[in-house]
């Protein structure tokens, strides 16, 4: 294999590592060493692919992780082709992910957006494009099945807010009542914007 | 001042100063150094009140500042006497402390719950303890206003998923549309609540 394939995939393993791990347990409660560790990667070589450390591994890991979270969320949503069966089935989703991994595996980017938020401002940039980007690309979506744009941009909030929420509680408490919650109260609300639109 | 009150003061704002480093920065993030300066309690005096270090400390925050906090939103949402006014009046208030604490000064257990929920089951037993005691809480508060039972628990998770969910896209993006948006759902799914009870 040549060098520059094998660089390409031990940057790509740190990366995958690194979301893994701040998913679970976030930014702060996350070392370099376990990083490298669970990634199978020599040490040297984290400071060679991110040479401005932690900080520029993490504004990476929050950029790929929430680009690549959005669209598994939005190609689940885009399989029934009805927007309200796709809300529907974006939530159960979630749900059904939640409870396989005993309440581990949710937003990639939430944990390290609260910690982040108020102490590390190049990563609450980080967070905040993300956020932006999905606001933007659900927004789309929705547009693309007929709500007019102010609604469109509205419904992206609350779905948003919705599923964050809702893991908040869900991963808390270790069931997915809130969950259930959210989806029937953005059902609803898709089904009205689509009646408001008709 | 007998020595018994100068000890219950240190032990206060042990918690006070640890509630509020918890809020801004997490608790992995949050040292036992910052906690006894930003207290100005000695080191000692620590390990006297919280034999059981960070975790125990931890565990009376969450409790403690879970409950105020829910005092807190609870005081407003009843000060006006009407459900919807309320509501309105707790989107309206929330928004108006992030905007006058530059974003830093939201739901006090938010970032811990996260940090713990796949780390640390004492301290996510603590925040399960809390969101229940707010689901109870304020789905009493709705019944009290003549709303069925099943709909005010779906209303009182809702509210809680709502504001966690809008507070971490208002500290990310540094804005308050998304308090904006949660409180306007949230009054609509109130008002029609009322609707069906009436």
């Amino acid at each position: 294999m040549p060098e520059t394939q094998i660089q390409t995939q031990t940057r790509d393993r740190i990366l995958d590592a690194t979301s893994e791990l701040f998913r679970r347990q976030g930014y702060t409660g996350t070392g370099m060493k376990q990083i490298v560790a669970n990634a199978n990667a020599p040490f040297g070589s984290l400071y060679h692919h991110f040479p401005g450390g932690k900080e520029q591994l993490g504004a990476e890991v929050i950029r790929a992780s929430g680009a690549m979270y959005f669209d598994l969320v939005m190609g689940i949503m885009s399989v029934s082709g009805d927007p309200v069966t796709g809300v529907r089935d974006c939530f159960a989703g979630a749900a059904a992910v939640l409870e396989q991994t005993d309440y581990a595996d949710a937003c990639p980017i939430a944990t390290i957006a609260l910690e982040v938020a108020s102490t590390n401002e190049p990563l609450r940039l980080a967070t905040a494009d993300v956020f932006e980007s999905w606001i933007d690309g659900a927004a789309m979506w929705f547009r693309g099945h007929g709500i007019g744009k102010r609604q469109s941009r509205a419904l992206a909030i609350q779905l948003i807010i919705s599923i964050e929420g809702a893991f908040m509680l869900c991963r808390a408490l270790r069931n997915t009542e809130a969950l259930k919650v959210a989806g029937a109260s953005m059902v609803a609300a898709v089904k009205e914007a689509l009646a408001d639109s008709a």
